[in-house]
Formats: structure tokens, C-alpha cells, sequence
């Protein structure tokens, strides 16, 4: 049996381009014993995919194949199974190739968990980019109500998320953006209470967080790096705390990067940085979910999806994030 | 009565130098009730200082004034007193005016407690740059046993003393300095596993962190920032911590400063970085102290001095703490 693929060519070098990816027709795997065949139904296309496409990969992901299959989060439904684990018809997530069909290990892929939400939203509010900002609000930021948290890519499908988590826990709620209709975006259907398009700025961040957070920044949700960071520190309250999310500006250059100037300040400040590396909360997956749908139900919780139609898109649908194109969770309807 | 003083002339713009100041002999302030006549005995010079020499002065400490003493840490004898706290002899201890005699309210001096070891370790292990290590370390960093420590700066008034408590607490303990004189130090005193003079790699400081710290940084105490920060980034293991306690290669420069250009990684590797300001923990002063003379007397803590002689020399002995001039703490003796 023959599948349509998406095959990466290259490492770029700077912005990801069409060149780097060849969507072509492969030949199925075998179909051993304890693996299912799977039809593609969505894919998840997200910003630490950039950090994949190195030949030294990240200390906490390796790198994509050259010559094989892109790889990224997936649901799909089962057409054919050799394991007792799934049975045809079965819906199934897990990190998938960029195929329409696809052989997959059993222990590769699981069940979804039925909820009042659609099954987008696995990939999405209710999967890895709703952690990633469950996690950094709710058990790192720890956020007090009052406090000024600024965040920045804040329309994204973690920002957008990581901006309603704070205003549950009644912050006064910034983002960074870039767009008026993203702007409208988040303070009308995201609870966010202002923000700015910070292309409107000219690397001037400084001034435009002063205006919008008058008392200062208590927690910086990050995404961005780079000058934004810089200004950020600038306005950094003391004992206030970063969460280091990401760092999209800096995913396309390479070496040398940007770091802030400024960076000292985190010492006279009394400030605190924290990374984390989101999959090492694998274990508060359902208390996380569960969370979400409560606050989803109460309407304290909206959501918003960018799909794009086709598996020849997803590769400009990945490069859409580096460009801005999505309000929310960017995903790839096959 | 007129006594001898060390007025500041400007900010220096980079290193400071002899031409900022100015020794001349002034007029001692009226000396109205509840206050007290001190002569001065010996004054902390610290890299800290550095920070009150802008117009700007930091979050946490506002600059000294130009045509004005220099302020800092100093130990002084009460001569004669106008309040019930304190009477001729006592030994006092604040944040005193470089002179040779001085007029301080009250308020502004301490009874320096009595301990087994001399005064001047109020100064040192037993003042601000111990409390300063003890917190970074005992607080902020809680090492466990077996964890590779990296100290910059090691064989200072606070990186010999961080190295200790690390190995206290069971690490690997590796240093930075700038020469076998201290590395000998840092390893036979100062109880480091090894260290090594960072001036000796041309600024590729992570082949000497990747050669003393084969696996890798649990923790970092940073004192230096730069491109010596850059290096440890490179070298953090996963989960790891940065103490962000001082960065003196960057406190002599103007904006722009440097930033790690590596920044990110804080990110994928799950790392931490956690500045602070020691004065937030005043209240742990006595915990701190009683816990520096315990390990002093169980044989676990060495410390040393080096002590400039005279007045006219203390702006020479804070220049030389950006020289390396000092092994442990430097003191004034006046």
C-alpha cells in the first residue's frame, strides 16, 4: 500500500521554506504484529518543531530525519489492527508521521479520552500547548490576584491559554501581539484586560510595556526572546518571576543568538528565571484536562483554531507560525 | 574637629580608577543627641559597590552621592556617645562613611556580637559576603550530595566560602580563578575538588568547564556573567540551577552589556536561574552566624584576609577587586 508523505529534505538554515520539505508517495512498513494502521486525520503543527530541525537537536528532543517523514503530534483513526489494545474505528493520538496513512507501534499511540469538547482540542487546550501553559501559570507562575503578568506571543495557541489561566487567578493580564484583530482577539474573547501589536514599536518594547503595565511586570509567561525579553527585564518588578516558555524569535537564527543585554538584572531585581521542558509533567495530564473542561464549562476558558486543509499544506502551515498566521492552535486537517 | 575623608569626584564610566576620588580633609558634621562619635577601624570593599557608582544606583541600593564619602561596611570604635545604646569603646559595625572619624546616628550602627573569631570576620564569613554565599548555597541552591557545583569567581570573599558550604553539603566543588596561586588556595584551603584560571583558555571557557566538570553543572553560583555565563549554559545539565549572585565582568561596562546569546537553553534544559538580593534575609543573620562558627570550628571552613593598610588606600583596594588583586576578603584597615 502507498501513502502520500511529507519528507524532509534539509535542515534550514534561517526561516523554514517550502524547499526544505517533498511531499511525495511512499511505500506502507510491514505491518507486524502490536502495530495498527491508522488513517491521518489532524495534525499539530508548533513552534519547538523549529528546534527538530537541527542536526544537534535539543537536550530534551532529537532531531528529525533527514530523508524520512516529519514528525508531530497527531490524531488519527484506526483502519486496521494487530494488537488487542485497538480495534478498528478506534480514535488515537500520539506523535505521528506526516502521512495520510501510516503504520504506528501500539505503544506509540493512545486512546483519546472522550469529552464535551471536540477532538481538535486534544491537540490543543486540552493537549501538549494546554499544558505547557497549565504548567507554567498554575504550578510554576503561581500567580496572585493583582499581580501584572505580561505574555508575550500572547494570541498563540499557548498564550491565548496562559492569559485566560491568569485571569482566573484574577492578574491583571498584558500580551504582546501582532495584529489589531489579534488584539480584538484577546481582550474580547480571551479575557485578556489589554495589549499591544508590538510591530507598532519598533524595537522601542520598553516604552510600549511601560504603558500598558504601569505597575510593572510581576510574571513574564515567555515566548519570544530576544529584544522583547530584553524589555521585559527592563520592567521587571522586583521579585518577579519569568517562566521561560520559548523563545520563537531566536528559533531561526543560528548561532551567534541574542541574549538580553540586561540580563544582569536579574540579580538586583531578586528576579527568577524558570524553564521547563513540558513533557516532564506527563504524569498531571488528567488533573490538567479535567481543570480545563471545568473552567471551559464555567466560561472562563475559550479556544480558537486555525486549520488549514491538506497534508500538502502542512508544511506552510508550520512556517505560518513564524509568520504570524494563527490566532490559537494552528492544526492541519488531512 | 576635622577629620580625613574619601570623597567621590564622578561615576566612572568603565573601571574606576585613582582620578574618582579625591582624599582631603573635612569638617566632622555637628554632633547632635542620639548620635556618636566613632573612629574608624577597618572597611569592606565589595564588587557590589560597583552599582552605587552609577546615576542610576539599582532596584535595590540607591547610588552614592558625587561630593560626598564613599559609604560601605565598615567597623568603628565608639569615642564618645550621645544615646543610651552604646558608650565609649563599644564596637560598632554599619554602613559608615569613608573617614577616619565619624558622626553616625544611632541608628545606623550595631553592637558587633562576640564570637571565638576576630571582628574583621564581621566583615567577611560572618557579614554580608558570608550571609551572601550562605544564602545562595544553603537556601537558594540546596545541593545534594554527589551534584557537580560550578563556582565563578571562587577564590573571592564569597566564592570561598560558597565552595565550602557546597562541599559541606556533599558536591563536587569546581572553581574558576584567575591564578595557580589561588587555584592552590581554592584546593588546599578552601576544600574546592579542583579549579581551574579561566584566563588560561582565550575566552573558551567551556573546554576548561567541559575538562573540570566531566559531568556536567548541577549547579552553578555565578559571580562573573559574560561570556563565562555563556560557557556554563553550554555545560547545565537538565534540571540544573544558576545562583545568580553577582556578574562582575559586566559591571564595569556601559549599556549595551552582554548577554549569554545562549539564553534559551535555560528552556530546554529545564533550567532555573534564581537571583537574589541579600539583605531580604537579614532576618536569617543570627541562624546564619551560629551555623559559619559551628562548621569554623568543626574544621570545615577556612577563611582569609587580605588587608590593605590605610585610609588613603581603600579606593586602590576597591579598584583591585576588579584586578583579582584579592584572595578571600579585602579589607580596609584604617
Amino acid at each position: 500500500m502507498k501513502t502520500k508523505a511529507i519528507i524532509l529534505n534539509n535542515y534550514p538554515k534561517f526561516t523554514p521554506s517550502s524547499k526544505d520539505v517533498d511531499c511525495i508517495s511512499i511505500q506502507l512498513d510491514n505491518f507486524p504484529s502490536e502495530t495498527v494502521l491508522i488513517r491521518l486525520l489532524f495534525l499539530s503543527v508548533d513552534p519547538y518543531m523549529r528546534n527538530r530541525l537541527r542536526p544537534e537537536g535539543t537536550h530534551y528532543i532529537k532531531p528529525l530525519e533527514i530523508g524520512k517523514p516529519i514528525i508531530s503530534m497527531g490524531i488519527g483513526e484506526v483502519i486496521e489492527s494487530k494488537t488487542v489494545k485497538f480495534k478498528s474505528g478506534d480514535l488515537v493520538i500520539g506523535m505521528f508521521p506526516w502521512q495520510e496513512f501510516a503504520v504506528i507501534n501500539a505503544n506509540a499511540a493512545k486512546p483519546i479520552r472522550q469529552t464535551t469538547l471536540p477532538i481538535t482540542t486534544q491537540l490543543g487546550i486540552l493537549g501538549y500547548p494546554g499544558l505547557t501553559a497549565y504548567i507554567g501559570i498554575n504550578k510554576i507562575a503561581k500567580p496572585l490576584p493583582g499581580q501584572t503578568i505580561f505574555i508575550s506571543s500572547a494570541a498563540g495557541a499557548v498564550g491565548s491559554l496562559a492569559g485566560q489561566l491568569a485571569k482566573i487567578h484574577g492578574c491583571h493580564v498584558v500580551g504582546s501581539t501582532s495584529s489589531q484583530e489579534k488584539i480584538n482577539y484577546l481582550i474580547d474573547y480571551y479575557h485578556y484586560d489589554t495589549a499591544f501589536n508590538y510591530q507598532q514599536y519598533r524595537e522601542d518594547y520598553a516604552s510600549a510595556i511601560k504603558k500598558y503595565c504601569p505597575h510593572g511586570i510581576d510574571i513574564n509567561f515567555e515566548n519570544v526572546g530576544g529584544k522583547l525579553l530584553e524589555a521585559v527585564i527592563e520592567c521587571l518588578n522586583l521579585q518577579s518571576t519569568i517562566v521561560l516558555c520559548g523563545a520563537i524569535s531566536q528559533y531561526n537564527s543560528q548561532n551567534p543568538r541574542q541574549g538580553p543585554n540586561n540580563f544582569h538584572k536579574l540579580n538586583s531585581k531578586n528576579a527568577k528565571l524558570i524553564g521547563y521542558i513540558v513533557t516532564d509533567y506527563d504524569h498531571l495530564f488528567d488533573e490538567f484536562q479535567q481543570y480545563i473542561i471545568d473552567q471551559y464549562l464555567k466560561g472562563k476558558i475559550n479556544y480558537h483554531e486555525t486549520i488549514i486543509n491538506g497534508l500538502g499544506n502542512a508544511w506552510s502551515a508550520f512556517i505560518g507560525l513564524f509568520d504570524s498566521k494563527n490566532i490559537g492552535k494552528m492544526l492541519v486537517k488531512i
